[in-house]
């Protein structure tokens, strides 16, 4: 099945890592059967939401008979990319690159951490989860050799723009970018700008929704 | 206005601190005026959905003018809670805790990093961007006597339920959890549980996409 036949808004693409998340939760809990109403209790989406996200991917479900969460949940992961083995590496070995590279759950889904990267004399040789922080003159040489697809960049924002750009020239194929920059680069490749504060500005609304 | 007429959809509230931050970055730019059409291309929301998430608050475009970027950023900020200044503690002196810890956009919005707690006796007393890592056991008395709001949670996660029972029975708000579990409480109290690992897979899909 080609799931590029329709344009998928990225709203929905959002939607997927949740699936696949409380999907492989109640497979955890031996649940391999759920109609769309409990998985719509389960997940905070209406039903019929739920329906019309996986109508893009040319549905899953069975009238009467609800999902089979393992296909589900193998489809979706499928549709997500996550089993292809990415080959990663951090760049920048502060404390947030230390906490990304101690991560319990990417290992799991397919994302493997080749080596850290760091510009700081401090840093270099340390040792970070069995792996010793290398120097960035020798990324460009590590990144072609070993087919590096993700870059994790946690290095300071005034750096990180010009790191991306040659790391992108280098065959990196996504960006997984925690330096507080809306990261626009010139080739067209994959970047993921995470805003933590924006999820902390969430919470700030929940607890005013509370106290109202 | 009373912005609790109606119930907001979680889908829209999510949305929020994405345009708070665009219209952050508007301002900065000395951006004061801006149409549905540019706020929407900029955003890759449609029109017609700004239109819709804004009507949900009261609205606050004029035909024919646009939206004020200042007025508009101001509301959002006061929908979202951001003007009160939250008293925050984080919990888990580990990489991710002193992550967070030096995040240079919290305090900006108004979170105010008040203290850092740990178990750890080689964590305790060391200093964090300032602060002294304090013993756990004497979390209660400071929350209490400080009346903080919100807790950070970057413990490992078979202690975070626990720990964040205790806390919201001391008087904890709002939680943001970084434990890798769907923390659930007795007490209504506003959690937001962080989960990295959907923000990589949904890079992993766009990287998919770019490679069909």
């Amino acid at each position: 099945m080609n799931y590029n036949d329709r344009k998928v808004p990225e709203v929905v693409i959002k939607r997927l890592p949740r699936y696949y998340r409380y999907l492989g939760e109640l497979l955890k809990q031996d649940i391999h059967r759920i109609s769309s109403n409990a998985l719509s209790e389960k997940m905070k989406v209406t039903a019929s939401q739920i329906r019309q996200d996986f109508n893009y991917f040319g549905g899953f479900g069975q009238q009467g008979y609800g999902y089979n969460v393992e296909y589900l949940h193998n489809e979706i992961g499928t549709i997500l990319g996550l089993k292809e083995g990415y080959k990663t590496i951090i760049v920048g070995a502060g404390y947030l690159g230390h906490a990304l590279a101690t991560h319990e759950g990417f290992e799991r889904r397919g994302f493997h951490l080749c080596a850290i990267f760091d510009n700081s004399p401090d840093k270099i040789g340390k040792e970070i989860n069995g792996r010793a922080v290398r120097d960035v003159s020798e990324m460009e040489k590590y990144v072609k050799d070993n087919g590096i697809e993700i870059a994790i960049l946690t290095l300071p924002r005034a750096n990180v723009e010009e790191t991306a750009e040659k790391l992108a020239d280098w065959g990196i194929q996504g960006f997984w970018n925690f330096s507080y920059a809306e990261l626009k680069l010139k080739k067209d490749v994959a970047v993921e700008n995470v805003h933590l504060s924006d999820s902390l500005m969430t919470l700030a609304y929940k607890i005013k929704q509370g106290n109202d």
